[in-house]
């Protein structure tokens, strides 16, 4: 079936093709990327809306000499496949496989490892001044951002500096009006009143010093050759502004592109997603906070939602349906999503406030100086903690017990469960004159009658769930469940208590001097980094009163964690209840 | 000679007045001020440059009911006094005294607490939009902020926002030119041609839906009364565009805006500084740094120097003088900073990030996920480590070791004198395959020969100050001085023995083995929090290898920390050699 691609598989080979085949070509790309994505899963729209583009970057420019930087990365598949990797394609996402972004170990032609948006930029504008350090007077640099993406406070700081020098950058503006979800914001009513012709082109990218050139179609293979062409010789920072269409070519994705942005199998002749059959399912924690919301916002009217760009992703969107008012997507902005939060707090209302636990790292100042400083009871809900899966290294949310176990004034929580998830939020809107962290993971629980009626959590209590005089583990969040299976492989006569901490800060001391005072050995468990998280936590208040116990830490080791189901890791990882049995004996 | 200022303690006084008095007043009011700043120090340039527009925006706003947000803070010395802090001004920055920015616990006035730049937009927008949902029609919510910290990410994320509601937002745009050094960039290049009148004003600000006014004179009362009554009645997000000169009325603050913002001591009748006698000190650890970056840069030609905003903060206006290209300031845009620097790694340049420690917060996700994960060997400088004094609570770098210490491939050093800085800056130019975080404090050092010829420092070493087989004292960074000092301080009897670690991560295990075995009672000393620090670092070790050992962490407790001198704090805070030495007796 695909003819041309067979013989494709660096970019040089694509280079040899004529101008007149590469429409084929985009056809037979998107057939593959939409086969396998079929069945194996993975992004899928972004890739489908920049065939065309991909195709002429590398036609045009001399990769991977000349220097391309793909924003975010999931649009990238259409790249992977012209750079060598066609043949491992199908390993995409998977333990041992390629990577769903571009990673620099992986390829030579990935000249920049992302993830996290808004970064392309400042890469590709530090590559582009050390070239003109080095006089190499026509190497390129192509950053190609998303209209979602180049909102972000960051993207802007790239085109601010980028401005003021000559460096040999191009910046793609790959502008399809939609990230994850539909994109917001001034800049993106801005950018459609410039496709519109409403908006001069004597534009804000003019007035921060580029050469600007489009709105061009970027489904237009000639039209974007020959521009990349003309702008190959233009000097100095230009900005290319092409309008896409997100999943262009399947037309369910088109049509539906927050559901196909990453829609797990489906058929790939018609399009059809794969309906599962009808089991009763525990839900995920994202719908038990989004759901919850609702019913919290209904009873109490000061509470606000805000989140900076994944109203799906963190199901806030059933709270924007019934409160449009008082449910905010703030687009990719965590660091302004964080400090509007401790605004409306300082005006007594309740915000609530919701990001993936690695993209608070965006905002980590903004949770120190604006928020735990004041003391402002603003209520963060970190979803995708702890281990995430198969979006890897640049995803995993292990980072965040120990970056908020040292700021002072921040309650921190992570929920064993569902229900403990939603009485921590109805606890938290309370009011606890203090900001607070909740933490919980990606995917679903075990609960399916979660919707039980709200019960009031105490501040700073942990709780025993088994007694036992030999060794007590200490477990944070929903390791609880790995915990207590492990118990269970374990021989009756060792006798092991388990605890789950709940909160580690305020850590319950009482409990934990209880628990020293009875039990010679101690294992702590967490989805977090041992540096400096919850077992450090319980080491440090051992030094402090002196204890003697055995103490073994079980977390994520000092290394980032590459890709794999979240259960192929946590064997990996020996975070997994066979393992954590066997230290168990091992410890005994 | 204050006649009108001293009927005048809050702003309903202010509103008594008839609008003619005012420059009068303006004139005392600079006067108060460069009387006192004179000889308790301070910041001067930036409250002298916003007289005007600080008695006009209280004279015709409603405030506290009306709210004002001060980006930063510096400027902010007018509204103090205006608004009942004139009779404790003399106490600005001391320890007791008024905080040298607003802060809500403080005043009712300030709105919101600052310190760090760019966050007003996005506060005030948060209390706009409550007073959206109350309905409170008539409440205004001004944001002051300045041409340098509007080009910062965060606050274009909170303009694009405001731009797509119809929120009660006026920001104002004090545009001097300058921020603490001369304002770079872009937007400010772009600001400047307005000025001029050579840019049209249908501008960046309209294109993200701002009702733009604008540029005024700042300086002009009537003018600016004017404008903000008009402003007062129309609806929505609001922009106006005020020219203010820094260090307005005093001849030299005008002159040498960069020397005058925080002066020190300084004759109040002349304006000229006072010049110390001429004795030998021991350098500036930040001239250390600057030195050194221009003696490196001059035999590496792939040095880079990169500071946001500090060039002389940081001292790295040396090497911008002797290397310009290769010594950039990119505005106060951490962000940016760090994620430039990766791509310049990635072409195998060498690049210095030189950010404070506790505005690396900013850059949090950066270093995680564009330096780290990557293992690009970025050289992180980080200036104002450990406790600042004056700047107080939103200033104090005591953090830094814990959120970097989770953070896996990051070597971590701090250098326990002037003469490691420098060698560990030359030892990390030389190559290291990873990126390394090296923390220095405020302020001087105590070698005034440290010019010393380079030496390469062992990567992962610790160092053993002094033997002694009673205690063992653990220190890190310049804490070893103050370690030294306390040793002194007890009796010779118990034998105290010292080892400064300088890396926090790799630590030296073998050194860690052999001290644990040899000593049963170890102190760590920091300059940081205890959660998650350099102490919980060997907790972790001791548990890890099930050492019994008696240990005490000395360092930064779970709050935050308020203004005073370093000295003072320290004494406070017990991290003081006196303390350090009763705290060796007691645990003898």
């Amino acid at each position: 079936m695909s003819k041309i691609l067979d013989h494709i598989n660096y970019p040089k080979d694509l280079r040899l093709l004529k101008q007149e085949q590469l429409p084929a070509l985009a056809k037979e790309l998107r057939e593959f990327i939409i086969n396998i994505v079929a069945t194996k899963e993975g992004h899928l729209g972004a890739s489908l809306g920049v065939v065309e583009l991909t195709i002429a970057l590398h036609y045009v420019f001399n990769t991977p000499d000349d220097v391309l930087v793909w924003d975010v990365g999931h649009q990238a598949y259409v790249h992977k496949l012209l750079t060598g990797r066609k043949n491992t394609f199908h390993t995409n996402r998977q333990l041992g496989g390629i990577s769903g972004f571009p990673k620099r170990e992986e390829s030579i032609y990935d000249a920049f490892g992302v993830g996290h948006s808004s970064t392309s930029i400042s890469a590709a504008l530090g590559m582009a001044l050390v070239s003109q350090l080095k006089g190499e007077k026509n190497k390129q640099h192509i950053a190609v951002i998303g209209d979602a993406s180049i909102a972000s406070g960051m993207a802007f700081e790239g085109l601010n500096h980028a401005g003021v020098t000559s460096a040999n950058l191009l910046v793609i503006l790959n502008d399809n009006a939609i990230g994850i979800d539909p994109s917001v914001g001034a800049l993106k009513q801005y950018l459609t009143n410039v496709k519109k012709g409403t908006q001069k082109q004597d534009n804000i990218f003019e007035a921060l010093n580029f050469n600007y050139s489009g709105p061009i179609d970027g489904h237009d293979l000639p039209a974007i050759i020959l521009e990349l062409e003309r702008l190959k010789k233009v000097k100095g920072p230009k900005f290319l502004h092409v309008i896409t269409t997100k999943g262009k070519g399947l037309k369910q994705a088109e049509e539906d592109q927050v559901r196909y942005h990453a829609p797990g199998k489906f058929n790939a002749k018609t399009g059809e997603l794969h309906v599962k059959a009808n089991t009763i399912e525990a839900p995920k924690f994202q719908d038990v906070f989004g759901h919850t919301m609702v019913e919290l916002a209904r009873k109490n009217k000061k509470i606000i939602g805000i989140t900076p760009a994944m109203p799906t992703g963190s199901s806030l969107k059933y709270m924007m349906q019934e409160f449009p008012e008082r449910a905010l997507d703030v687009g990719i902005a965590e660091q302004h999503a964080v400090t509007l939060a401790a605004g409306m707090a300082t005006q007594g209302y309740i915000p609530f406030c919701n990001i993936y636990s690695t993209f608070l790292q965006r905002a980590y100042d903004q949770i120190i100086h604006d928020v735990a400083l004041q003391k402002l009871p603003v209520i963060f809900c970190l979803d995708r903690a702890g281990l995430v899966g198969e979006d890897g290294a640049t995803h995993h949310g292990v980072f965040d017990l120990a970056y908020l176990r040292c700021i002072p004034n921040l309650i921190t929580y992570a929920p064993r469960n569902e229900i403990d998830l939603r009485n921590i939020m109805y606890t938290a809107q309370l009011g606890l004159k203090l900001p607070i962290a909740i933490r919980y993971p990606r995917g679903r629980g075990k609960i399916i009658d979660w919707k039980q009626p709200f019960t009031k959590i105490e501040i700073g209590k942990g709780l025993c769930l088994q007694k036992g005089k030999d060794i007590a583990i200490l477990s944070i969040g929903t390791m609880a469940s790995i915990a207590t299976e492990a118990i269970q492989l374990v021989s009756k006569d060792i006798e092991v208590a388990h605890y789950n901490m709940q909160f580690i800060k305020p850590l319950d001391t009482a409990l934990l001097h209880n628990i020293c005072k009875t039990h010679q050995t101690i294992i702590t468990l967490e989805d977090g980094v041992i540096h400096g998280g919850f077992g450090s936590a319980i080491v440090e208040f051992l030094a402090e009163n002196n204890y003697k116990n055995k103490i073994s830490i079980l977390g994520i080791p000092d290394t980032f964690i590459h890709q794999g189901s979240t259960l192929e890791l946590q064997k990996e990882l020996q975070l997994d209840a066979i393992s954590i049995a066997n230290k168990i004996k091992a410890l005994y």
